[in-house]
C-alpha cells in the first residue's frame, strides 16, 4: 500500500509534460493538426497498458526483484545486460534533467520572478535534492503519500470539475484559445503525406514520455513489501490505470477548451498579430485549471504547486534508484567494486554526487528546457523495455521446455503471448522513437550509453586481468618462497620520540640487519644529527643519503633499490615513523612526504613498507574522536612524518 | 635593469585605476568639486615620493631581501610580523581582483560586446592567468619588458601630445566635458564644512591606490639581481619618478580636458537632460588618448590595449609573489609546512589555485567593480607600510646604540629621519584610509587579515604542541623500551597470489606468533575458504572472525585490540597484501577498505601496519609509468586490497 507513492512520482509526474509534448509537436503544422491529439493520447495509453502488463509478468517472474537488467542478464546475457544497464544509468540522469525543468516550468508559470532564470533555478533544485539526500534524509513512503495524494487529488478534481462542467455547458475556453497557429515552414498544408505522417509519429513518440517512470517501479521491486511481487503487480496495475486515465483525460479537454501550446511563441497569432513580447505560455494542466476554476484563481495556484512538487519528488526518486543500480553493477564487477558496500556514506554519496552533476551539466546544456531535454529521454527507457519484454519472451520459452504440468504450461504460455505482444509493440515504439528523434537530441543520450557500455566493460575486463594474475597455483611456489634474510632500514627525518620507537619497534623484529637512514637536505643539520646520533648511544647505525636537489623521496628509493640489486634474495622492511593526529585537519599541517615515499616504495618488489605510528594526544579543549564504528571521518585521516 | 619590467607592471597600472577614483570620488560633491583632484595628485605624488625613499632605506638595511615580514618581525616581533603577513596576503588576493576588473574595464571600453558581462570576462581571465602559472610558464624580465615598455611609451607619448597640444591651444576638450556633473544629495554646496573636508580625505584615499604596487617591490628583492638592494633600491627611484611624474599629468590633463567621471552615470546632464541609456563612459586615460590623438581613432584603441596588458600582468605578479611569501610563512611554521618544500609543482599549484579562488570570489561578489573592490585593497597595503616604516625606525634606533664610527653613525641617523617621516606619513594615510573608507567596504579587508591572523596562529601553535610531545628526552625510557615478542597478523580476503607473498613475508620476520586473519562477511564463503585453507596446506593457522554486520574494519580492530589486551607487552604487525596497479584510475577499481583498515589501525598504539606490495602487470598495450624522478602521477596512487 505504501509502496504505491514511492513510485507513484516517477510514473504519473510525467502527465505533467507529455500531453503539452504532443501538443507542441502537432503545432508544428498549425492549429488544426492539434485536433488529432487524443488520439495519440489513445495510441499511447494502448502502450502504456500493454508495457504495465507486461511488467506484470516480469514481476512475478522475477520475485527477488533485479528488474530489466537482471531479466536481460539472465535470458539474453551479459552483454544485452550491460546494454539496459547503460540505458538505465542515463535514464536516472535524465529522470532528474527533465523532472526539475518540467518543475521549474510549472514555478516559473506561476512565480513571475523565476522566468528567465530556469536554467538557474533548476540546477539550484538538483543542488538542493542532492544535499537532502547526502544528509541522508529519506522521506518515509507514509510522508511522500502526502503530496503523492494531493496531487493526484488536485488533477483529478481539476478533471470531474472540468468534465461536469463540460457537460452543463459552462466550461469557458482557455485563454490561449483566443491565438491561431501558424504552421512552420513545410508544414502549411497541415498533417498530409509522408512529412504529415512522419509528424504524427514524432508526436506519438512525445507523448510516449508518459511512459517513463514505469521502469522505475520494474527496477525497484526490491523496495516493495512482500509478498514483493503481488504488490509490485497490484501496484503496476494501480499506476497504470491511474496514468492512463490522466493522460486521456488531460488531452480530450486540452481538445475542448482550445488550449494551444506551441514551442515558440512567435508561431501564435492574435488577430493576426503576433503575441506581445510579455505573453508567458502556461503548462497545459495549468490552463485547464485555470479554465475549470475560471472564477477561483487560487486553484491554478494550487495545482501548479502540486505539480512542481510531484515533479522534484519524482526527480528524487532517482537519487535512490541510481545508488542501488550501481551497487548491483558494482557487484558484478562491471562498477568499481567499492560502490558496492551497501550502507557506506561515502559511496552512496559518490553516487549522489554525480548523479547531480551529469543532470546539472544537461539542465546547462539544454537550458532548463523541456522540449530539448526529453528527445534524449525516451530512447533510453524503451531500450530498457524492448531488450526485458525480450528476455521475458526467452524466459518463457525456456520454461515451456522444461514444465510438464498442464496448468502451469497454459499459464506459461498466456504469459508469453503478453509479453511478445509487449515486445512487438515497445520494439516499435523504440523504432519509431529513434527515427524520429535521432536528429532532434536521441543521439546525444545513445552516445552517452555508448560510452557506459564501454566504460563498464572495460572495468569488467580490467578486474578479469587482475584476478587472472593472482590467482594462486599451488604447484607455483613463486609466491610462497620464502625470503632468506630481512634487511630493516628506520627512516629518521629527526631525532624524536617517533624514531626512537621506530628503532625499538624495528629491534623487536630481530631482523639480520638494522640501520637508520637520513636524507641530507642540510648537510650541517645532518653533521650535527650524526654527532647527537652517537652521542646519544642509539642502537642502530645512521647512514647519510647524500641530496644535492634537496629531494627526499629519490635517495631514499635509490638506496633501497641498491640493497635490493646487492642481496636480492632479502627482505627488505622499511619502517617509517609517522605521526597520527586526532583530526584531518591537523593532518593538512604535516608534511605529506612519508605519504609519496611509502606510495613509491609500495612499487619497489621485495620492499616491504611498515608504518609505526606515533598517536598524537589531542590538543587540550578539542574533543577528539578515533574509536567508535566506522566512520567517515576517521577514514578521511591520513597518516604521515612530521 | 631587467628588474624594472618585472616589477613595474603592478606599480604603474596603478596610474590605470587611480585618478579614475579620484575624479569620481570628487564628482559625488559635482562638477565644480572635481577641479581640485591636481592638488589631490600632488598630495599622493608626495606620499608615494616618501614612501619609495622610505624603502631604499629598507632594501640597503636589508640586503637579504625579505620584505617588510621579515623587517617587521625582525625589529617588532612576531606579531607585528604576522599582521604584516596577513595584510600582504590579502593584498596579494586584491591585487588580482581589482588588477583584473580593471583591465576588463578597459576592454569593455573598447570591445562594447564584454559589455554588461564584466564579471564573467574577469573570472575567465582569472582562469586563464591561473592555468598560464599552473602550467609553469614564466615571463623572464625579457618578454615582460616589451608590454611594460609599450604601456610606458603609449602613456608618454599620450602626456606629451596632449601637453604640447595644450601649449598650441589646440587641445580639445573630451567627449564627456559636454556633460554637467549633478552633485549627490547632501553635498549639493560643494566641498565646504567638514562634510567637504571628509570627501577630500576620501579622494585622497582613493588616489594613495597609486602607491599599490610598491610594496610589490620591496617584497620581491630577493628576487632582484646582484647586487640586489642597490638594484632594488634604483628600481624603486625609477617606478617611483615614472608613477609620481604619470599620477600628476594624468590628473593635471584630465582637468584641463574637462573629464567627467562619476560612479553612477545618473549623475550626468546633458542640456539639463539625463545621459541616454546607452552612453558608455571610458576610463580618464583612453579619454585623454581620444582627445590627444583626435582625428586619430586608432591611438584610442593602442592605448586601451596597453592598459588592459599592463593590468593583467599586474595580476600575474601576485601569482608569482603569492607562493613565495606562502613559503615563507611555511618555513616559520605558521601555514602548512610543506608549502615550504621549494619547486614542488603540487605545493605552487595549491597556493595558485587558492588565489585565483580567492580572487575569483571577490571579484564576483563586487560585480567586478573597481570603484567597489578598491575600497578594500589599499589598508593592506598601508598596514603594511606603516608597521614596515616603524619596524625600519627602531632598527636604526637598536644599531645606533652600539654604532660608534661617527660617519656611519650620521648616515644612520640620516636614514632614521627618512624612515621617520615614512613613518608619520603612512600611519597618517593609514588613518585617513580606515576613517573614510571602513564602512565603504575596508572592513571586509580587516576582517579577511583578522581571520588569516587567527589561522596562522593556531598553526604555529599546533606545531608548537606536537614538537614539545615528542622532543626525546634521553632519561625518558618510554619511547626506546623494546617490546618483548611480535605477533604476526596476516589479513587475508581471499586466497591469491598476494595473500601467499605476505605470508612468506611475515614468516622471514620470524615472529614469536603467526596468525591469518579473514571476516567472515559471508558464512558460507569463509567456510569454504577455511577448507580450501587446510587443503593447501598453508603454514599459517586461519581465523575466521565474525561479522554480523557485514563490516570488514570493525572485527579486525576489536581483534587487534583484544590481542594488545591479552599482551600489552607484544607487538603486533598487521601484515596487509596490497595492489599496487600502474595507473590511478586503475587503483579507483580496487576497494579502499585496506587504506581505511590502515588508517583506523595506525590509531591504535602498539601496532605497527606493514604493506606487502603486489605489483600488477599494466594491461597490454597501456605504457606503464611507474619509475623515474618524483611525479604528481606516481603520488596520486593509492595502494589497496583488492
Ligand atoms: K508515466
Ligand atoms: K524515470
Ligand atoms: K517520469
Ligand atoms: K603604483
Ligand atoms: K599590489
Ligand atoms: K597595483
Amino acid at each position: 500500500r505504501l509502496a504505491l507513492p514511492v513510485f507513484a512520482s516517477d510514473a504519473l509526474s510525467s502527465v505533467a509534460y507529455a500531453p503539452d509534448e504532443v501538443l507542441l509537436t502537432l503545432a508544428i503544422a498549425g492549429g488544426s493538426a492539434v485536433m488529432i491529439s487524443p488520439w495519440i493520447g489513445v495510441a499511447v495509453a494502448v502502450v502504456l497498458i500493454t508495457v504495465v502488463s507486461s511488467y506484470r509478468q516480469t514481476v512475478r517472474a522475477y520475485p527477488s526483484g533485479g528488474g530489466d537488467y537482471e531479466v536481460a542478464t539472465t535470458n539474453l546475457g551479459g552483454n544485452a545486460g550491460l546494454v539496459v544497464a547503460s540505458a538505465l544509468l542515463v535514464d536516472y540522469v535524465l529522470t532528474v534533467a527533465v523532472s526539475v525543468s518540467a518543475g521549474v516550468l510549472y514555478a516559473a508559470s506561476a512565480i513571475p520572478a523565476l522566468r528567465d532564470h530556469e536554467a538557474s533555478v533548476a540546477v539550484g533544485v538538483i543542488v538542493v535534492l542532492s544535499l537532502i539526500n547526502l544528509r541522508g534524509l529519506r522521506e518515509s513512503g507514509r510522508v511522500l503519500a502526502v503530496p503523492v495524494y494531493f496531487f493526484m487529488g488536485a488533477v483529478g478534481l481539476t478533471a470531474i470539475v472540468a468534465l461536469a462542467r463540460l457537460a452543463l455547458g459552462t466550461l469557458p475556453a482557455v485563454e490561449s484559445a483566443a491565438f491561431d497557429v501558424v504552421a512552420e515552414p513545410g508544414y502549411e498544408h497541415g498533417l498530409v503525406g509522408a512529412v504529415g505522417a512522419f509528424l504524427i509519429a514524432r508526436a506519438f513518440a512525445s507523448g510516449a514520455a508518459a511512459l517513463t517512470g514505469v521502469e522505475a517501479v520494474s527496477n525497484g521491486v526490491p523496495a516493495f513489501k512482500k509478498p514483493k511481487s503481488k504488490n509490485a503487480a497490484t501496484t503496476l496495475a494501480l499506476l497504470g490505470g491511474i496514468a492512463v486515465t490522466m493522460i486521456v483525460t488531460i488531452l480530450f479537454l486540452a481538445n475542448k477548451t482550445g488550449v494551444r501550446y506551441v514551442d515558440d511563441v512567435s508561431q501564435l497569432r492574435l488577430n493576426g498579430a503576433p503575441v506581445p513580447a510579455d505573453y508567458v505560455q502556461h503548462p497545459v494542466l495549468s490552463q485547464l485549471a485555470e479554465a475549470a476554476f475560471a472564477g477561483v484563481p487560487v486553484m491554478f495556484y494550487i495545482v501548479s504547486a502540486a505539480t512542481g512538487v510531484i515533479l522534484f519528488l519524482a526527480a528524487n526518486t532517482a537519487f535512490n534508484g541510481f545508488p542501488i543500480l550501481s551497487s548491483i553493477l558494482a557487484r558484478d564487477g562491471y562498477l568499481p567494486r567499492q560502490l558496492h558496500t551497501r550502507g557506506d556514506r561515502l559511496v552512496l554519496s559518490n553516487g549522489i554526487i554525480i548523479l547531480a552533476a551529469f543532470a546539472a551539466v544537461l539542465v546547462l546544456s539544454f537550458d532548463a528546457s523541456v522540449t530539448r531535454l526529453i528527445q534524449l529521454y525516451i530512447v533510453g527507457v524503451f531500450v530498457s523495455f524492448t531488450l526485458s519484454q525480450l528476455g521475458m519472451v526467452r524466459h518463457w520459452s525456456k520454461a515451456l521446455a522444461t514444465e510438464v504440468d498442464q496448468v502451469e504450461r497454459r499459464r506459461m504460455m498466456r504469459s508469453r503471448v503478453v509479453n511478445s505482444i509487449g515486445l512487438s509493440l515497445t520494439s516499435a515504439v523504440l523504432v519509431i522513437v529513434l527515427v524520429t528523434k535521432f536528429t532532434h537530441g536521441a543521439w546525444i543520450a545513445i552516445v552517452l550509453m555508448a560510452c557506459m557500455f564501454v566504460l563498464m566493460k572495460a572495468i569488467s575486463h580490467h578486474y578479469s586481468v587482475v584476478a587472472e594474475q593472482v590467482r594462486y597455483v599451488p604447484t607455483d611456489e613463486s609466491s610462497r618462497s620464502l625470503p632468506s634474510r630481512v634487511h630493516a632500514v628506520v627512516l629518521v627525518a629527526r631525532i624524536h620520540k617517533p624514531t626512537m620507537r621506530a628503532i625499538a619497534y624495528a629491534r623487536a623484529t630481530r631482523p639480520s640487519e638494522l640501520e637508520a637512514v637520513t636524507v641530507a637536505v642540510d648537510p650541517a643539520e645532518s653533521a650535527q644529527m650524526l654527532r647527537e646520533w652517537e652521542e646519544l648511544g642509539i642502537p642502530a647505525p645512521l647512514r647519510v643519503l647524500d641530496s644535492p636537489y634537496r629531494e627526499i623521496t629519490r635517495p631514499v628509493m635509490q638506496y633501497v633499490r641498491s640493497i635490493r640489486r646487492r642481496s636480492p634474495r632479502d627482505l627488505v622492511v622499511v619502517f617509517i615513523p609517522e605521526y597520527v593526529v586526532a583530526h584531518w585537519w591537523e593532518q593538512v599541517l604535516h608534511n605529506q612526504s612519508a605519504l609519496r615515499l611509502k606510495t613509491r616504495l609500495l612499487f619497489v618488489p621485495g620492499v616491504v613498507v611498515a608504518s609505526v605510528p606515533w598517536q598524537m594526544a589531542a590538543a587540550p579543549g578539542v574533543p577528539t574522536k578515533i574509536s567508535g564504528p566506522v566512520t567517515t571521518h576517521g577514514d578521511r585521516q591520513r597518516n604521515a612524518r612530521a
